[in-house]
């Protein structure tokens, strides 16, 4: 029996409100309208960023409008879709993007920028094209975050928010390319475009920061020294290619003293991947006069960064990093291929696997990664 | 007669103590010593730099210590070499540099960066490499600003410190390729690399600005937008090429909100040739997203700037220049050559001539200039 054109009634896990955990419900979800495109949720990954934004709305993050169905890492199958979609049919795997690809505006023709803007205001707000969500409980309209909802069975999206990807791709694996692999990974490799020989220091190793660890050893860097508070990140760091591993609370000095004074100057990349403007500073300063590049990958919104001038005039260079400055829809399909081939790794990002009425221990999982 | 390997009793403007006006009085300038060049100084810019120097250390700029000659923008001819010297002969052109070249290093065979470190340390420390000044005055010895100390009829560099330039060059012109007009004609096509059709906004119109409107106009954009405060500045502005100008204070709102309304969205690169911290943030939010530059050309040693986060995650990259780029003793002499075949201008910049014993005049104009 085909639910093309019907309510599809299925289970979400709703966030009432800021602050508060989320609520398996019954949610109904709408049939696509014009240019949009109703996905089955397979498998999604719980982002820092989802968390803050339920956790930390105010603190560093705008406000984001409730009730909202968080998610947006996350792979699917195509379960319908709108009058207009011509590039997606029933059954294709796909992995839904925060950032569209229209590959019609002016910045998909510039090949220097992935910023796309296409229904920017809206899916940022929560919405779709038409300023409403597909997704509603209760009788109320629940928001769509970033356009998205991966916490939720199904969903819809606009099909210039949407990756086709090979029929062969594990779902469960390469949902990690719809945000943080991507992120990371392209953070290194086409943002700072990490060169062979070089030195890099990546800060911070959750998700993010595996991936820019995985890209700077991809793209040939001799030294990769990875630092994050925590040690038990760095055996899996030494897996995806860290020479070394450093931990700040182990110095005294602060740790950009200690990189710059390790590598004899400071090193030529620093890949932020923490999104606190105080480890930015710190990973601006870490790198060399002359040629260091700092990019920037953690997320944060409101926040401002302190930005020594002097630093800057000595030839340093701050970058920042959006979706690893990968074209979404063009790009994906080819890292999906990347990963068959063995040239990417993913299995190893992940650490376990939870239905989605235990999405919770997710959450509280994330809390005490950040204490 | 000669003078070579005797020492040279001459007038030059010496900084007793920080915040004080310069005294002309008669120094004495010792021989070179190995792989040092004695020069007779033919003409030197009063830079801002100077200025903030002596009258504001401490604010926004590191200590030096006096008592100093300054003066770092100058030509001159060489009078001797000292042993070892086998680049400089007596009576050749040359422009002393601030940022040596000396084609030994990693850094001068790596085509990224200008930043040669030879005698680095020294002549930041107002000495040259056996860590005295050649500069005495009454029995004391006179530090040399960065090394250089152009307000002295003859001064004594390091070879690796100077350009030779061609014969027929007229020293009275092409001394400004020493500082101001490298810095911001090199921030704009060469650090900035600033396309052919793209919108510019120069903040600070002086001559480190006016250079900065120039390298935009022959890099060719299309939209070149002076910002000051000043609005006499502008007609020369507009004479080296802005499309426009634009008076901060004709307007209530933010400067860059003006810019971001006025290009619809931002311009492509933002050039800072003020050295003023808020300015750079403001130049920086006057970018684009997804691919706006912002350059920082204007110097300040201590200072920090406040950088919004998301401006940078959103695709902007802020940069610094030091002497615009350059290589300083390999290009200095090819924009000399670009100044004879008129490709440069230069002669524009200049506003008045005076003589050595009444450059207190120039600093008064130049304090009046910053109010």
């Amino acid at each position: 029996m085909t639910t093309a054109g019907q309510v599809i009634r299925c289970k979400a896990a709703v966030a009432w409100e800021s602050g508060k955990p989320l609520i398996i419900e019954d949610v109904e979800v709408a049939p696509p309208k014009i240019h949009e495109v109703r996905i089955k949720i397979i498998a999604t990954g719980v982002c820092h960023t989802d968390n803050e934004y339920l956790f930390e709305t105010g603190k560093g993050m705008k406000f984001r409008p409730f009730p909202l169905v968080l998610g947006h890492e996350a792979a699917g199958i195509v379960e319908s879709v709108g009058p207009e979609v011509t590039n997606f049919s029933p059954g294709d795997k796909v992995i839904p993007l925060f950032l569209p690809q229209c590959q019609d505006c002016e910045r998909c023709h510039n090949p220097e920028t992935n910023h796309c803007r296409r229904n920017w205001a809206n899916t940022q707000a929560g919405v779709l094209a038409d300023g409403t969500s597909r997704i509603s409980c209760k009788g109320q309209q629940v928001y769509q975050f970033l356009g998205i909802s991966s916490f939720s069975q199904y969903t819809v999206v606009p099909d210039t928010s949407l990756a086709k990807i090979r029929s062969d791709a594990p779902l469960d694996k390469v949902f990690l390319l719809g945000c943080g692999v991507s992120t990371g990974y392209g953070a290194a490799v086409k943002t700072g475009k990490v060169k062979k020989g070089s030195s890099c220091a990546v800060f911070g190793l959750g998700a993010v920061g595996l991936a820019a660890v995985m890209g700077c050893q991809i793209a040939g860097a001799t030294t990769i020294i990875g630092v994050d508070v925590n040690p038990e990140k760095f055996e899996k760091a030494v897996f995806f290619g860290a020479t070394e591993c450093v931990n700040p609370k182990d110095h005294t000095k602060p740790i950009q003293e200690v990189l710059v004074e390790k590598t004899d100057g400071g090193v030529d990349y620093a890949l932020e991947c923490v999104g606190d403007p105080a480890v930015m500073s710190a990973a601006l300063e870490s790198t060399t006069d002359g040629w260091g590049i700092c990019v920037i990958a953690g997320w944060t919104e409101t926040e401002v960064m302190q930005v020594e001038v002097e630093k800057i005039l000595m030839g340093r260079t701050l970058m920042g990093t959006y979706f690893g400055g990968w074209k979404s829809v063009q790009d994906i399909p080819t890292l999906v291929d990347n990963y068959m081939d063995g040239k990417l790794k993913l299995d190893e990002f992940i650490t376990d696997h939870l239905p989605l009425d235990q999405i919770n221990k997710i959450y509280l999982w994330l809390l005490v990664c950040k204490l």
